[in-house]
């Protein structure tokens, strides 16, 4: 997930733990998968490392710079006493606030941002030159209002630097001096989360340019999100904590044995805690940018507390995406109340099925008048001596079968062999993977729509089912655990028709089940 | 799992990693589970790293050394080139075979031991003894093969030390000097390692000594685990690995600019893969117990090397040892074969139900003939118009509820508040949980035994159902993914008895599957 907002770094090839712990995957992980991702990377990470080698002696030009990992801070962790862990864990508070406030406000702007993308592409460019504009005119105004500071006697560095790289910046500043605010904006943001990881350097920034630039990065961070660029929130998020953890350690500096540089660190930690509230993911990856696993117990416990003051106030950034985007995102646990109920209690909609010889202008007529992706198949007299489920056809293979045109002018089963002969292989996987054709492109005549199709060639005959009375927590822990899309509920007591309705995600909605029964939310 | 085999090693606390990758709790791994975890360790670590900064000032004798790391290398790691690469390969490779032959002599060796070991308790003493004989034996004797070294000029440690700890172990040597083998085989097998690994140690140890070193921890690895104490597999392997892996270092010496030290690490990971085969694990454990961030790429690769040749070989220790445990252990995914057979196929044994009032007589005689652990329960006429699937009693909870002997006279459904007055809220879950009481511990008399008994308020009525026609590669996926213990087989069509069968663990293991149909294993 992650991976693709890194720009410009070589660290992204070697998260593959950030892979194995995100949270969504971590259901469907399949051993034979974290084998294949651990092979890919052993060897992506030995060839990259043979190549940084390489191009260390110079003659790759600006792909020589750099190692496997971005942040390097050099390792002597300092003793800390109480008075750290004080400081630290109002950190992790102030950074939990800060975090939970980013994701409220995130939320209202891309509301707002929906509603302008909506109105079609002119709008979407319009919106994102309004923001690269906003963001040029803050990267260069900004600095302006910093003042000059003289360059550190005996740096290794040179400074000022007027190159694309280099810390020291001298912007409007006279030589011998540089502009430790126009030094943050005018770097990669890579080379700015460096600056302020860096130990040892407690005066090169100027407490006003830290507020500055705090305020300006946590702004654009929230507004650039969401525009119609490819942008993330790690760095920025990262960025504006960093800041944010380098005040701290400023302003604490005179009182704490702990270096402005880590307290940079743990105060990256408590944002990414406090807004992407993935614990084990961030602590790997913080300990990847930074190869520090002796900080590993500090940002631990910053993570915990950001995380826990920040999940008071509302839901981590990521969940409240899958929210406004309507997606239906199951919990891996069913919730308490399911208990109460039944699978059949939440059944919806009227039930369309086919017979296993069906007429095609049925067919046609339920693939128009529906959304439905999956309709059971039930043979009736006289095909079967009583009505009996055969199984489930998946709305994509229905369309597949029509437009081949194969049909009878009788109600009989067929072999099915004339699917074989008429279709290949990969006829019916290309439309199942959603780009297929639709009901609209199909025309059929009066004549045809008067014929009939065998739909048993095409139906699976192994849908996963339960029974009615089914306590609907236990089906909802099916449907997960499988990851299913349709769950067919079947009928108790024979004699009945042998279908009782069809269970999807939107069915085991929390919104979809208070909305049938109002009383639950009362009664727990 | 491994966090229990090391003994007096202060990381293990921080191994949540571990817990979090191994290959078994991967399936069932709930993201509650992981935020409990993370919290815990997050609490430990910093509350050990406090205890030990208090204790660094000498004021808790013993316990004052060493760190969260457990084998902290300094981070300088030289770059490498082509002919080192080649080195690493062949390293691997060979590291890839000892491996796999130590897990084939281990199965051997553990094949014999549980001979021994079920003759009871003497036997078992008798083995133990012997073979800390044995180790005593080697410990003591084999060091007055190895000749005495001069102290090393300028080394910052005692030489040679008398205590517990220290590197340069006196023995039998005059002063100035140390015995090599001494020091690895008196010390704590964590200060062995951490010698093994340290760098700029080029001739601390003869060729001689590390040999022979070697061939005695490999084998006394091999014949300690499995006898009646405590002990693990993981720092024996890293011992021997790292053993082979400075052999390695030190043959290869003048040709390579990499220091034994590393070539320790890898020769370790090289065993661990070989023996463990759990790449992602042991490289996370490797690099917790290092704290060496850029040696992964190569540790990664030598990890896939050995795993990859020993796969050639055999299983992995812990696969291994499951099968020889004659545990049931299910694949996360079916084999292919699984696809041409169906639910009703590998049912097997006579089908035992009750019906949901049933004869005391007929339950007892139930329980005492068979060992299955759940029954279907049906509800048949006069109690139900027609034969109907109630759903399934745990033999635990019947033997709770026969010992309240609250039976009747007559064959008539109750309300089953006699449940409710007569047992509390935990006598069905603790005889759930194992230890509950035998059919052998309950005596009924006569007329008792031509009594009724109401099973229905100790029913589950939502068991997981397939139907007898589901495929039997779905239903196993169902019931490895769900985890469940029972699986109900339900007929198709209607009119017949409404159980056909219980699918469990054994039913779906391949030995049964190819047992029933042999064909099978030809075909494919």
């Amino acid at each position: 997930m992650w991976c693709s907002s890194w720009s410009g770094s070589r660290i992204s090839c070697t998260c593959w733990w950030c892979t194995l712990c995100s949270r969504g995957s971590s259901i469907m992980w399949r051993s034979a998968l974290l084998w294949r991702t651990f092979f890919t990377t052993a060897v992506v990470a030995v060839v990259l490392r043979a190549l940084i080698e390489f191009c260390r002696k110079g003659k790759c030009g600006l792909f020589g710079q750099g190692g496997l990992i971005m942040f390097d801070l050099s390792s002597n962790v300092p003793s800390y006493g109480t008075q750290d862990l004080i400081a630290i864990i109002i950190l992790g508070v102030i950074g939990g606030v800060f975090g939970g406030l980013f994701n409220f406000l995130l939320d209202r702007i891309l509301r707002v941002y929906s509603i302008i993308n909506e109105r079609g592409a002119p709008s979407k460019i319009l919106l994102t030159i309004t923001i690269s504009i906003i963001t040029s005119a803050c990267s260069y105004g900004l600095p302006w209002l910093a003042a000059c500071s003289p360059c550190p006697v005996g740096s290794m560095e040179e400074c000022p630097t007027i190159g694309r790289s280099g810390n020291f910046k001298s912007f409007q500043c006279p030589p011998g001096h540089y502009n430790g605010l126009a030094s943050l904006f005018f770097n990669t943001n890579d080379d700015a989360i460096r600056n302020l990881f860096s130990r040892g350097t407690e005066n090169e920034f100027h407490m006003s340019s830290l507020f500055v630039f705090f305020i300006a990065i946590y702004c654009l961070g929230l507004v650039t999100y969401g525009i119609a660029v490819p942008s993330g929130l790690f760095i920025p998020v990262i960025l504006a904590g960093a800041t944010y953890g380098r005040i701290v350690g400023t302003l604490l500096g005179p009182m704490s044995d702990i270096d402005p540089g880590l307290f940079a660190l743990l105060g990256a930690a408590s944002f990414l805690g406090g807004t992407m509230r993935m614990t084990v993911s961030v602590c790997v990856i913080l300990l990847e940018l930074t190869n520090e696993l002796h900080m590993l117990p500090l940002v631990m416990l910053v993570l915990l507390i950001s995380k826990t003051i920040a999940d008071c106030f509302n839901k981590g950034v990521y969940d409240q995406i899958v929210v406004m985007k309507g997606l239906p995102f199951m919990e891996a646990h069913a919730e308490p109340y399911m208990r109460h109920l039944v699978a059949s209690d939440v059944v919806s909609g009227p039930l369309i099925s086919f017979s296993g010889v069906e007429k095609v202008g049925n067919i046609v007529h339920a693939l128009r008048i529906t959304g439905h992706n999956g309709f059971p198949v039930v043979d009736e007299p006289p095909v079967s001596e009583a009505p009996e489920l055969v199984g489930l056809v998946l709305r994509s293979h229905v369309l597949v079968l029509l437009s081949g045109r194969n049909f009878m002018k009788e109600k009989v089963k067929t072999s099915g062999s004339f699917v074989l002969r008429r279709f290949g292989a990969f006829d019916f996987a290309k439309p199942g993977s959603g780009k297929g054709m639709k009901i609209e492109d199909l025309d059929f005549t009066e004549e045809e729509m008067e014929m009939y199709v065998d739909l048993h060639p095409i139906t699976n005959t192994s849908p996963y089912t339960v029974v009615e009375t089914m306590s609907l927590a236990k089906a909802a822990v099916l449907f997960r655990a499988l990851g299913l899309r349709h769950l067919l509920v079947v009928p108790k007591t024979p004699g009945r028709f042998p279908i009782v309705g069809i269970l999807t995600r939107h069915d085991l909605m929390p919104e979809h089940i208070h909305g049938l029964f109002p009383n639950l939310r009362k009664s727990h």
